[in-house]
């Protein structure tokens, strides 16, 4: 019988007394087939309550332990010997910390924390998050709020020109996740076109989702259309408003030759990301592609990233009709893998009228960073030039002499600075003509940060030597 | 010379101007090559200021409308001509909305929403929303927040016995985006085994993502592993504590054969869905399969979608650390597509023992649900079966007779109520032993709406008459 040293100050007698009999069944000390107590028995013996006793059975039978035969009793299953191998060792592959010496980051991707609505944003949160509407509790449609859908159709048209209605509109988590939506609508038989240099986490899922890569040549107006040309079943990824990470816009000459390429067959779209085209400063913002498409070839992207914050994980794609059935046919099962509470925060944010506003704060603080910053690198006279800084919160330098990027970029970060070279963008080689030209991202730091950015570069390159 | 209506009441002058020559030289009025007035003349003539005149050709020159040829002036670009295609019309294909008829939907995944913690969460936002740390406006790495991965790590032991460290933790935005993630760490060279029936938005996501699909019977401990065993570089996919839809708990033993199939060859993975592993009534909650893995053969992956809300988009997913070099050569570029607020305030109502005593709450009331719904079932008598009961907030129906289950569910669905066929979670042909099987899911339902299910049931099926 049972010798179990049960103990009141532990666990609970029941789990006590079922973790005892798993581990005598696990040892084999419990042969298969071999009957237990029943319960009263143990019950009598142990001196516990015959419901201790069925709870702790109960456990083993739903765990599959021991099984209870009517009219015979308890009796331990047969399970298998569990065979253990060895598993290597694994190196912790994580990425490694920023080192510590940086203190000037120029990221592309940041924006001006301090400027965030937070005020705003937690007048939202009371409004949308309340008892009285338990939606806020519900999955959406794989495409998204209706709410959020309806107020993009008339954002994006008086911004940005686009057509469409809200069934063409899809929610996505991010520029990344929307690609990837797209990547199964058009199926991985569907080629895609990149810019060289790209926007690398575009070009990255693409590859990952196993469609066939072509990097194209950049001009001084954006993609080129020769290397198109002969490409059928094709999708070309392009950023006209503000070419990332070139800063180019593409004039509309160029979109008329690109838009009339993939009107001469059928399985050639366009993918028009829009990325920060909110922020422009010298003139207005250009009208999309999308605007002057009307056959339905432009696929257009857009996201919150940079416009409200790189936490809100929230993007937009405008669908041609022509896709819409693709889309039902893979999509209408699933539900949204975006958060309805930041569908509707976002939804309101624009109803509202405050996203209008904030955008026009936004931009009047990043041109002022940005006269700022480049006020700052005129230290560098003759030897740099500055290119595409009419819009985004971004600008390249090309240095006139110098070392190759990733010498200058090491040079920098040993001096405190993080500058991005234009060569980490690239598809397959190196291309002389990007040497020595780098992003400086200037949304999140402030002014005194970008004066001292700028002198440790300047330092780091020896200019004051 | 231009002879243009300027009209003060309406758009700002420079952009009067401005869409007044784009329409001339979209409409090739003005052919390419054509110098057009230079600044000052046009601002003589039309007596507007010089700067309005230097707005409206800046944004035609950013536009690649003209432009200007340093001592020679403005010249018109040449435009191709846009080629515009007949689109055919399309269909909307959207999903149909649900018929008004519906009174009473025994949907499998809906949660009680009365009971959801409002107030909680109003205050876990007033404390995670805050100008003090700004680190939630930004992203954070693919693997997700930092504070949700490690209460998860003590969460899952303590709960569900699971072994990781936060490394291993990937946060994802519910089960299919995280199963799309381990699809692409696999690649689709790797088969997916799956239940058969099935969850099937997770068959269908694999599916899109090109893998072969094996589906596996299941029998009365869960799926069988005899058909598994000739399979090499294959990913089987199950729901041990509560398959979906069945409900069968898999017992130790199939669950040790099923690992041990794991460990005999280099490839094989077992993907643990713990889907609602959370409400379990009789005893408590079976230790997961990962708990007993030692060979990094097991994918763990849970959801807070049943837990604490549908919309709440949230999954996690542990992975072997034979995976994470896998994992990281995809991911380490991207960031994460989940909500950065909703993973903190899911942190901190863990950290902060809320979401404990949330499950708790939840446990009693749908245990509470479940009796009251099979009291009613009651009135079926015989003539039903009740069957994976024990967990979940779903049970199945098995009628002794009957027509097919999709004339059933019609006739139900015509007297106002939405149950659930076994059929529909089939993959590929129909299987017997389902027919006249149906899924009722209680989560959202008060005890008189389900009541009134039943009733509504008992009269579709003529037992009234």
């Amino acid at each position: 019988m049972i010798t179990l040293p049960l103990c009141t100050n532990k666990a609970p007698l029941y789990q006590q007394i079922y973790q005892w009999l798993k581990t005598e069944i696990q040892s084999k000390n419990y042969k298969p087939h071999h009957k237990i107590p029943s319960k009263r028995k143990l019950s009598e013996h142990l001196c516990v309550s015959i419901n201790t006793i069925d709870t702790a059975y109960s456990q083993l039978i739903d765990e599959g332990y021991i099984v209870a035969i009517p009219k015979k009793g308890y009796f331990v299953c047969d399970i298998d010997v569990y065979h253990s191998i060895n598993v290597a060792a694994h190196e912790n592959t994580q990425p490694k910390e920023v080192s510590s010496k940086l203190r000037i980051d120029f990221s592309p991707s940041d924006i001006d924390h301090g400027a965030f609505p937070y005020k705003i944003w937690r007048n939202l949160f009371k409004s949308c998050f309340d008892e009285s509407d338990q939606s806020i509790l519900k999955k959406t449609t794989a495409q998204g709020d209706g709410n959020l859908r309806r107020e993009l159709v008339s954002f994006l048209h008086s911004s940005r020109g686009v057509n469409c209605d809200e069934r063409q509109i899809i929610i996505g988590a991010g520029t990344v996740n929307s690609l990837h939506t797209l990547s199964l609508i058009l199926t991985k038989n569907t080629s895609v076109a990149l810019e060289n240099p790209v926007y690398r986490k575009a070009y990255k899922m693409f590859d990952h989702m196993g469609h066939s890569i072509i990097p194209i040549p950049i001009d001084d107006k954006g993609i080129e259309i020769e290397p198109l040309k002969d490409l059928s079943n094709v999708a070309v990824y392009v950023t006209p408003s503000h070419q990332f990470p070139l800063g180019i816009s593409m004039p509309i000459g160029r979109r008329v030759e690109l838009l009339n390429f993939a009107n001469k067959a059928d399985g050639r779209y366009i993918i028009e990301d829009d990325y920060d085209s909110e922020f422009r400063y010298i003139t207005k913002p250009l009208p999309s592609l999308q605007s002057i498409d009307q056959n339905g070839k432009v696929i257009y992207i857009g996201t919150f990233s940079t416009s409200i914050a790189p936490s809100v994980r929230i993007s937009y794609m405008v669908l041609p009709v022509t896709l819409l059935n693709s889309y039902h046919r893979i999509f209408s099962e699933f539900g949204s893998d975006v958060s309805i509470l930041e569908q509707r925060l976002v939804a309101k944010f624009i109803a509202e009228g405050n996203y209008e506003k904030h955008l026009n704060k936004m931009r009047k603080l990043y041109k002022d960073k940005r006269r700022h910053l480049t006020k700052e690198l005129s230290i560098f006279g003759d030897s740099i030039k500055i290119i595409g800084e009419s819009a985004g919160n971004r600008l390249l330098i090309k240095l006139k002499t110098g070392d190759s990027g990733r010498d200058m970029c090491k040079a920098a970060a040993e001096n405190g600075v993080k500058v991005y070279p234009i060569s980490d963008y690239l598809i397959g080689a190196r291309l002389d003509k990007y040497d020595n030209t780098f992003l400086l991202g200037y949304g999140a730091l402030s002014k005194k940060e970008l004066s001292e950015g700028v002198n440790l570069l300047y330092g780091a390159w020896n200019y004051d030597e």
